[in-house]
């Protein structure tokens, strides 16, 4: 600790530093930010964080964070629940429902299945989607990213899950819209030409 | 607040969008950080906002935050108490203490002049600066920034300080060190130029 920094405020500095994506640079920033705020302000946001991790745990079946025992989507009436989508983090759940296309259930595996950083699938939620799979649920879709290990998640769960007789199915892989073929790299072309439809 | 996000979520998304520079997206990225974190990182994180806000005030004399009634550079027996740099906040104090090289005072106005914000000098430190100007004091170094504000209000003190026959100067204009020069814009060129020194 450099003699001139107060240490509450080196220690609120190594905090910030530990978000993902934030260096030491922007957790400076960010830690003289609450020092320039009201002590409300300051204390709403410790508290925000604290209420969010204290009054929120993991839906019972598809384990989104929610206050109660189940999450809204799973309790919902509205919902088909003969359609799971698996997803990666609770994150991917807020993508999806704002295309207002889906209306099926979510399942959050909470990680990938990555040998590199030593993540089986014993780590992620795969037993408490496979106990989700009664005679209702017709469909299954993998919607993990499209890297290595968004892909060998799927295949691995895909291997689970069809024996049971359970149509499972991938998200589509090709040109993310309005974007421009000229800068589009060779892997999603050669996808979009394999996954080409009938207009 | 869409339906499918669990209120306290929402809250501490709300929160993290206040920092500026971190948008809609990084604030919800944040937020699932700190649910995926261990109970006792969360409270450790909720706790230094809490603690460096009332565990720190600004120091008596150069109004820097200290957890003291000053701070340790004004209370260090080894700074030249002779000259006084004056800098918008307590970050452009970190900022120059790495360069080693200044062993001075320094004086935080938290904030500059900007009549487009409505923010004029009695919003500003400038009374204790003033207060602070004794015989000991032969030069004020002005280290704003160099943008409109931060020029502004190095005048304005100038016109303050010059006539009690203290020393008055400011931060050299310049090209930045390791920068090429055919990207320096115009006005930086043309200050360097002005600034030129013999070698």
């Amino acid at each position: 600790m450099p003699q001139n920094i107060a240490e509450p405020l080196e220690e609120l500095i190594d905090q910030f530093a530990r978000f993902p994506g934030v260096g030491r640079k922007g957790a400076t920033r960010m830690a003289y930010e609450v020092m320039g705020m009201s002590n409300e302000q300051a204390m709403a946001l410790s508290k925000a964080i604290e209420q969010a991790k204290t009054g929120l745990h993991r839906c019972r079946l598809c384990q989104d964070y929610t206050p109660g025992e189940v999450c809204k989507i799973c309790a919902s009436a509205k919902r088909d629940r003969s359609v799971i989508c698996v997803v990666e983090s609770p994150r991917d759940i807020k993508a999806i429902e704002r295309t207002h296309e889906y209306h099926g259930l979510y399942h959050v595996l909470h990680g990938l299945i990555s040998p590199m950083d030593g993540i089986g699938a014993e780590q992620l939620c795969v037993k408490e989607l496979l106990a989700r799979l009664n005679d209702t649920v017709k469909e299954v879709i993998m919607a993990t990213s499209p890297t290595v290990e968004g892909e060998a998640t799927a295949m691995y769960l895909a291997k689970l899950i069809k024996p049971m007789g359970i149509k499972t199915t991938r998200l589509a892989y090709g040109l993310p819209v309005g974007s421009s073929l000229e800068f589009a790299d060779e892997t999603t072309l050669y996808r979009a030409m394999q996954g080409r439809g009938e207009l």
